[in-house]
């Protein structure tokens, strides 16, 4: 019976992986029907996710943005960005570790999509599992804080391979702490070598308008 | 036919669970019967794990030491740990975003656990999905340095639920940050009433004092 039973199981997890990437499919049709760019904003919990995007939101107000926060529990992110008059969706995976796409799905009917240039998806605080869920983003975006130190690419690969932009945040902070740039961006380099690294710091604005830059030559 | 598969596969998935708990009973057991004192580590990405074993192993030449590092790839923590001479296992989990019993099992019989006082197991970096395995461990301690942010419990409810000590690591950048630390600590403790939350640096050595007590007073 056994023999019966396990060539039966390895289909099923081929078509729950399929599921996704279909949802993931159909999401990217919707999205790019409607000419909305769509940012997977990927990084470890207390990068600057959010304080990111409070200062692009500032910083754009020619562009019409909208936002989907992923986090395990809580909606105090998606409270911030609401403050500011942006839409927002808070997705709670209520203890998943990434955004898939059909949460994404979910989300989608509670954004004015039509009237969107961009929509910025913070994807759950991991640096890990988010890589591996197609949500039907057109772009990965990853943020390293530089208290994370500089060996990140060395532990978390999968990311920087992913990613068609590393952002180095927090930048206000390198003088009290040993992140050497130029190893960083040369491991990076080395797992993909087409992902430009640009460093900022949110809080004074340093760096911020490369980013800004990145993000108004990359609308659809 | 999905009628009889679909109770088939609930017992498999049960039996999995129960694989890694009873993997986690007989390490458990074995660490007890040789007197070694196991501390489980979890945190973000870059919380200073390492940094603060690499103290801890300096503070405290008195105690037979051994690791655990567990990374989804690289060997560049163990070999911090191994040029202090104290005996470390590399576990590289290729992909998999936390630790589980069966790998500390296999790593066991590289390490000299009879000659040992305290193993510290640093989980992979991820606030989400170590929680889920018991390793075997005596302790669970999890970092939280100050530039991930003091909102964390809100996001991350479940390790904080599920951890003997708190540590709030990087003490030295706090002039530089917006951490209240008050209200941090009402948040874990709203979740763990139960828990000690102590700051330290690792880098200057403020602190550092209460988190060897600490140890000092949860040997085997």
């Amino acid at each position: 019976m056994s023999e019966q039973t396990i060539p039966g199981r390895v289909p099923v997890v081929q078509k729950l992986l399929t599921a996704n990437e279909q949802v993931a499919a159909d999401n990217r049709e919707y999205f790019a029907a409607r000419h909305v760019t769509v940012i997977n904003i990927m990084a470890s919990p207390g990068a600057g996710k959010t304080t990111l995007l409070l200062a692009t939101i500032a910083a754009l107000p020619e562009l019409r943005i909208g936002v989907i926060e992923g986090d395990v529990a809580s909606q105090v992110d998606a409270d911030k960005i609401a403050e500011t008059g942006t839409p927002v969706v808070q997705i709670n995976t209520g203890g998943a570790c990434h955004l898939d796409a059909p949460m994404i799905r979910r989300a989608m009917p509670e954004l004015p999509l039509d009237d969107l240039d961009v929509l910025f998806i913070e994807n759950v605080g991991n640096l890990i599992c988010p890589v591996s869920f197609d949500l039907g983003q057109s772009y990965n975006v990853g943020l390293i804080s530089l208290p994370e130190g500089d060996d990140k690419p060395y532990k978390y690969p999968a990311i920087f391979e992913a990613v068609d932009l590393v952002l180095v945040t927090k930048l206000d902070l390198r003088p009290y702490l040993d992140f050497n740039l130029d190893r960083f961006t040369e491991l990076v380099h080395g797992l993909n070598p087409d992902a430009p690294v640009l460093c900022l710091s949110a809080k004074t604005g340093e760096g911020l308008g490369e980013w800004l830059r990145w993000v108004k030559t990359h609308l659809g």
